[in-house]
C-alpha cells in the first residue's frame, strides 16, 4: 500500500525529524523506537509499513530540509551520523515540499493546495495521501456562522475576507482533494461542523488534536491511578519550560491559552472532577527542543491524610512526536482503506484533546486503539 | 453477611489504622476515601459492607489499641478527633485481640490459633472469618522438604523443630480452621505448595503478597506507558526513605532484600525486559510513618534520543494500606462465598508481588478486579 | 530594654504566629528555632530579649487574635497545644491591637496612627517602639512628585487626595512618632526619598524589603556557588505554589508582579549577569500556608557541557517569617539605641530585595549582619 | 613559570578531560568555564597560566590518550570538535605518560617513579612539577606502624611486603622527588604522619582529599543556610547514581564506604550536629559519566513546624573535575613557589574531605582561598 504523507509545516522540527527517522529506519540504520505500531501487540502486516511512506508537504518557510536536519543534529534531537546518512534522500523529498500557495481568496488557496495534493499523488502513484498538520499552533479563531454549515462555507471561501484559520483551510483543501486529514497541533483543523459534513460527504476519516508527548501523557496514567485507588486529588499544578520554534510560538498568550486548556482536559475526564491548579507554559529559548515539565499533585487518602507526588519530565519534544506522525499516517491510511469515515475517536491514545466522547485514561485508549488496529487490518475494501 | 476480619499483627500501624477508619466510617465520621470498593465502578450491595466487618486478631505486642491509636494521631496518620471518637469502640475490640499462642510444637500453636479463630466466629456469630497478615515482615525462610508436601508438613509440624516461618504457620492455622487467608506482607504466608494443597482440600481461597501502596503503585502505571509508547527504559533506580515500625524492621538486610525484590518485579512484568538499576530501602526513623520515595527513569526514544523522568512520592504508608485491608477482607469474603478456591489471582491490583501469572500493569489488574467483583456479586452459594 | 513591637497587619498569619511564638518561648514552652539572633554566633546579652518584646498593632480586620491562632493551629502552622497555652496572653495583647484609623485626609490618619503609637509607648513604659509592616502586599503605587520631597509631602498629605500607599503612610506615621520602621512586605513602605529625609531628620533607622523565607533564600546560596565555581548559569526558572491570605492577594497580577520582580533580583546581584527564565507565583488555595516552590537551573561547565540542578522547597511561610519578625524587632531596636540612622543595609540577610548597594550572597550578608550585631552590642547611647 | 602537571591515572576520564580542555583553551577554542582561578576575584598574573602547564603522568592502563578523548566525546563529556582539534597535541603528551613501574619492592617502585619525575622535569626544563592523583579510588588501607614514622617507613619500603597503598606510595615518591602532591581522590595519598614528616623535611606542600564536584558541593552551601537561619535539620538522605570507570569502582563496597563517609563530613562541620540519614552511591553503568544525585532534607522551623527541601543534581563528573585539576596544579605550584609547606588547608574549597581543621561552608572556604591566592601572588622566593 503506497501511502503519501503530506505534512503541513513540512520544514518544522517534528516534520523533519519524522523524515530523517523514516529514512534511517528504511535504510536499516535505526530501530523504530517510539513507533507505537511496532510494538508486538500492534504490529500487523496488513498496515502500510514505514518504508511505504512517501513524504511531501507545504510550508511557509524555505529552509532546506537538510539544513534543518543539520540543525536538529546540532541540538541533539537526531544523531549527527543519521542526519548525514539521509542527506541525499532528504534532497529527494525537497521537490515535494512546496511553498504554501498565496492567492486572492481562501477558496483559490484551497484549490491550489488540492492541486498540489493531486500532483503529489499522481507523480508517486500513491494509493492514498494522508495530510497531517504539524505547523505552528494558531490562536483560537473568531467564530463565524459559515463554520457550522458546509454550503455557507463554500460560498464564504470565495468572498474577499478570510473565513477559516490556516489549519481549517488546510483541512478543507485536504478533504476536498479526497485525503484523510489529521491535526497533530491544537489548532482548529477539521474540528468544525462544516468540515465534519465535508468529511462525511467525501467518505473520509479525520483525526486530532494535539499530540500527547509529555506531561499530559504522564497525567493520563497517573490520574486514573488516583481514581482507581479512590484517592482524592486536591490540587494538580504544573509548569512546562520549553524552547524551540514551538516554544517561541506558545509564548504568545493566545496560543499558550489554547495549549494549556488542551493539557488540563485529562483530569476531569479521568477523575470525574476538576482539582484546583493550573498548567503553565513558559518559553525558555535556551532549552531548545528539550522540554522540562514539573507537576505537583496533592491528594487526600484514608481519613483525610494529605499526601503528594511530584514528577519532572525531561523530554525531547520532536523525538517524542516524530514516531507518532509515522504511526498516525499508517493508521489513518488503514482506516481510510477500511472505510472508516468521520472523526477517528479510536486514535485518542495519541492526543491531548481527542475528538469525541472518549476515554481519557491511557490504558483505555490503548485498548480502543488495539481493537481498531485489528479491525483495520482485517477489513480491506 | 457478618464477616470476621482477623489480623495477624493486630496491634500494628496498618491494623489499628484500619480499625479506627472502619469505626469512624461506620459512625459516619469519615468518608471511605482510599477504599477501592467504594468507587462507583466497584460498589456492589452484594459485597459485605465496611460496617459488617468484625475485628479481632493476634499480636506478640501488648500495647492497647487505644494507645496505639493515640500514637498514630500524634504522628499525623489519623486525625486526633477520630482517634478520640472511636476510643470506646476500640476497647470493645480489645477482647478479641489475643496474644499469639506460645506452645511446645508448631502443630500445637496452629491448633491454638485455630481454636482462637473458632471462638471468635462463634462469639460473634460470623458467617466467615478472613485472616489477613499485617505483621512484621519476616526474612526469607530456609527451604524445607515439607513445604512441598501437605502430609509431610502435617507430620513435621508435630516434631520438635520449627518447620514454617510464622506467616506460613498463621496461614496453615487459618486454612485448617476453614478461614480464607491473605498476606498483605511480603512474607511467605500461604505461598508454599503444601499450603496451596491445604487450601484446595478445604475449598478455600487465599491471596497476596505485599500491599502495593507507594513507589510500586506508580511504577505499575508508568512502566506500561513506556511499553505502550515503545519507549525503551534504560535505567530505573529508586530509593525509599521510611521510618515507623515497618521501616525499622526493613533496615534488617534480610527483610530489606525480600522487600526490594518484591518491588522490582513490576518492571519485567510490564516492559518485557529488565532495565538496569535497583530499588533501595533506607530506614530514617524521623520520617515515621511518612515515606518518601524517589525514582529516576532514563529512557530512549526515536533515533536513540535520551530522556528522563523522575518522581518523588510522599505518602503515609498506613493511611494508604489501611483502606486496602478493608477492601481485601470484603473481597475475600465475597470470593469465599462465591466458591472461589486457591490463589486469588484477581486481586493482583492490590499487591506488589501478586500470586500467579497475572498482568502487572495497574490498568489491566483493575479490569480483572472489576470482572471478579461482578462475578462475586452475582454468585452466591 | 523594654521594646514595643507594633505590627501593621497585626491580625495576619505572620503577625499572630510571631505573637504565639514569642509568648510560648517566654513561657518556656518552645525553643527559639528559626530565630537568627539565637545562634551561638549572634547571641548577645546586650540585645533586647524575646521576652522584652511588647506587642501591639493596627489591622483592618477584626478577627480576634485567639481565633486566628486557632485557625493557624488547625492549618498546622503552630501546634494546637501552644495555641491553647497562650490563649490568655493573646487576650492581653488584644487591647493594644487597634483598628486602622479612618479619617478625612491622609495627614489626619498619620497623626491618629502616631497618637496610637504614643499611647502604646506610654501605657507600657517602653524605651522604644519598632513598627514592622506585615500587612497585605500592595500593588506598586502611582508615582507622585511629593514622594521625592518631604516638605511637598507634608503639604500634600493634608490635601483631599491620597498621596501615599498605605505602607508608606504607615512608615510616615511611624517615623513622625519617633519609631524606627521595617518593611517585611515588598510594598513601598519607607522606600521613598521623602521618607528617607524624614528618617534622617528624626535620626531614625529603617529597614526592608520583603522577608526572604523560601525560594529566594535557596537562590541566595546556590547562585554564589555557581559564581565561585565559574559555572555559567544559562537558565533559572521557577514556580511558587502558595495558598493562604498572602497567596490570595498575590494572585492579583499587580501584587504578583511586584513580588516576582523582588524574587529575581538575587541573580544579577550574585552572578553578575541575568540568566534566562522567570519566577512564577501561582495561587493554590488548598495549599494554605504551606508553599511549594520548584526551580530548575541549567548551567554550563568545562568545554560547554550542559548540566542542571532542580530543587523543590516545601515550607510553611508564616513559620519561616515569624521568627525573623522577632529578630528584626530586636535588631532594629538595638540599631536605634546604637544611634544608627537611615537605611539599615546591614539587614540584607533578611530580605529578598534589600535596601542599598549590598551583597546578595547569603554568606556575605551573614558576615555583614554579624559585624552589625557586634557593633550594636558594643555601642550604647 | 613553566609548571609540570604529573597525573597519577593519566589515562582516566578526569585526566584526559583536563588535557583536552587545557589544550583547547590554549588554542583559543574554548573558554575556561569551570576554572575557579579565572573568576574576576581570583585571576592573578602572578599565578602560572593554563598555557604554562606541561602534562605527563603514570597509568596502569595503556589506552592511547586520543582514543580516550574520542570515547569522552562519544559520551558527551567533551565536544567532538574539540577532541578532534587537539588530537595531535595529545599525541605529543603520549611520550610523557608512562606505565606505572613494577618492581620487586615498594622502595624500588618509589625510586623508579621519582626517576620518571626527574626525567620529565629535565626534558621540559620545568620550574617545578605538581603531582596530582586522579587514579581509581582505593579501599581504605590496613594500618601499619610505619605509617606514623618516617624512618620506619623508609626501612619498611625496602622489605618484601607492601606497606603503603598505591596512592601513598605515589605521594612518597613525589615528595621524595621534590614535587608537591595533591590527592583529588579519597584515597590515603599523603594523609599519613610519616608523609607529613617527609613533606616538612623536604619543604613541600601537599593537598587533598576528594574533589568536591556534585552533591557535596550543594551540601556545602545549603547546610550553612540552615545553620545561619537557626533551622534544625532533622534528616539528610541522599543517593548518587553514577556510571563510568569511577562508578564501577565505587560499586565495590570498600571504596563505596570510603567515598560515602567523605561525603557526609560537611554536615557536622557546618551544622554542629549530625542529622539522621545516609548518602548512598549506586553504580548504574548506563549513566556513564553523567551522575544524578538526589537529596532530601527535612528540617524543623519555628515552634517545631516540619518542612523539607529536595534537590536533584545532574552533572557530568569529569567536566566538573577537570577544570579543578588545572586550578589545583596552578595553585599548588604557586604555593610551592611562595614557600608554603605541609597541608594546604587553604584549598578546602576544592575538597569533600579537606585536610586540617578548616571551615566546611563553601563561602568561608572561598574567602580563605581568596586570601591564599593574594598571598601566593604577592610572595615570590
Ligand atoms: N513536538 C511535540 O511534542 C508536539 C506535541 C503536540 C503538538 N505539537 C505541535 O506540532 C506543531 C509543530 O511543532 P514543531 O516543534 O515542529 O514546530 P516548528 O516551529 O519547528 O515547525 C512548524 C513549521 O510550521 C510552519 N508553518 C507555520 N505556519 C504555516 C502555515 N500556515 N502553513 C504551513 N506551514 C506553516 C513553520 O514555518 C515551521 O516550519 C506545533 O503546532 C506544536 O504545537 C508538537
Ligand atoms: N503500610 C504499607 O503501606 C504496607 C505496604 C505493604 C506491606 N506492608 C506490610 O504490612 C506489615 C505491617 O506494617 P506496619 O506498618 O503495620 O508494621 P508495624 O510494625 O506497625 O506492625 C506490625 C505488628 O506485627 C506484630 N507482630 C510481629 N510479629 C508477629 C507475629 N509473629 N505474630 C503476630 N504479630 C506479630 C508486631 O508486634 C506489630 O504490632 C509489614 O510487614 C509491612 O511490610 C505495609
Ligand atoms: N510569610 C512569609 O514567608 C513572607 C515572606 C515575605 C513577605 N511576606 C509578606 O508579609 C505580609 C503578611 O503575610 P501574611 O501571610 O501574614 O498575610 P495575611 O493575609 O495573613 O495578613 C495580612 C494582614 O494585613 C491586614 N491588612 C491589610 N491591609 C492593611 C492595612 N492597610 N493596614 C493594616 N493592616 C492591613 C489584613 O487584614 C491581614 O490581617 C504579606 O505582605 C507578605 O507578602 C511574607
Ligand atoms: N570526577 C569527579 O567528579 C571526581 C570527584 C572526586 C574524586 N574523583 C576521583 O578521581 C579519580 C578519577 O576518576 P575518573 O572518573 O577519572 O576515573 P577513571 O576510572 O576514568 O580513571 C582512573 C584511572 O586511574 C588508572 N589507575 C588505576 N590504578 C592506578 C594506579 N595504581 N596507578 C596509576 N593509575 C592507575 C586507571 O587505569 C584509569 O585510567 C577517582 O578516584 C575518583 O573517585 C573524581
Ligand atoms: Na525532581
Ligand atoms: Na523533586
Amino acid at each position: 500500500m503506497r501511502t503519501g504523507l503530506w505534512l503541513i509545516g513540512a520544514r518544522g522540527s517534528v516534520a523533519v525529524t519524522s523524515m530523517v527517522g523514516a529514512l534511517a529506519i528504511r535504510a536499516g540504520l535505526a530501530a523504530p523506537t517510539g513507533c507505537v505500531l511496532e510494538t508486538p501487540e500492534l504490529r500487523h502486516d496488513a498496515l502500510p509499513g514505514i518504508g511505504d511512506l512517501v513524504f511531501g508537504g507545504h510550508d511557509i518557510s524555505s529552509t532546506p530540509l537538510d539544513k534543518k536536519a543539520a540543525a536538529l543534529a546540532e541540538a541533539g534531537v537526531v544523531p549527527e551520523r543519521l542526519a548525514s546518512a539521509v542527506q541525499d534522500a532528504l534532497l529527494g523529498i525537497e521537490q515535494d515540499v512546496r511553498p504554501l500557495p498565496v492567492t486572492a481568496t481562501q477558496g483559490e488557496t484551497a484549490r491550489a493546495v488540492a492541486a498540489d495534493l493531486d500532483r503529489f499523488r499522481a507523480r508517486h502513484d500513491l494509493d492514498r495521501v494522508v495530510v497531517i498538520n504539524v505547523s505552528t499552533t494558531e490562536p483560537a479563531p473568531s467564530p463565524h456562522p459559515a463554520h457550522a454549515d458546509l454550503d455557507a462555507l463554500r460560498s464564504a471561501l470565495d468572498g474577499p475576507d478570510p473565513v477559516l484559520p490556516p489549519s481549517a483551510l488546510a483541512a478543507y483543501a485536504a478533504l476536498s482533494a479526497g485525503c484523510p486529514y489529521v491535526d497533530f497541533t491544537p489548532s482548529t483543523g477539521a474540528r468544525l461542523p462544516a468540515l465534519d459534513a465535508l468529511a462525511r460527504e467525501k467518505g473520509l476519516p479525520y483525526g486530532g488534536h494535539d499530540g500527547k508527548t509529555g506531561e499530559t501523557l504522564v497525567k493520563s496514567v497517573l490520574a486514573p491511578m488516583f481514581a482507581q485507588r479512590n484517592l482524592r486529588v486536591r490540587t494538580w499544578s504544573g509548569i512546562n519550560l520549553l524552547g524551540g520554534g514551538d516554544g517561541a510560538n506558545l509564548a504568545e498568550p493566545a496560543a499558550n491559552a489554547a495549549k494549556a486548556a488542551s493539557k488540563q482536559r485529562v483530569l476531569p475526564g479521568t477523575l470525574g472532577y476538576v482539582p484546583e491548579g493550573d498548567t503553565r507554559i513558559d518559553f525558555v529559548a535556551d532549552l531548545d527542543d528539550f522540554k522540562t515539565a514539573w507537576d505537583l499533585v496533592t491528594f487526600e487518602g484514608f481519613l483525610g491524610t494529605r499526601m503528594r507526588v511530584e514528577f519532572t519530565w525531561h523530554g525531547c519534544d520532536s523525538a517524542l512526536a516524530a514516531p507518532l506522525i509515522l504511526d498516525l499516517a499508517r493508521l489513518t491510511a488503514a482506516a481510510h482503506r477500511a472505510g472508516r469515515t468521520g472523526p477517528l475517536t479510536e486514535l485518542a491514545f495519541f492526543f491531548k484533546d481527542p475528538l469525541g466522547e472518549v476515554p481519557h485514561a491511557l490504558a483505555e485508549q490503548w485498548r480502543v486503539l488495539r481493537a481498531a488496529v485489528d479491525s483495520y487490518a482485517s477489513t480491506t475494501r
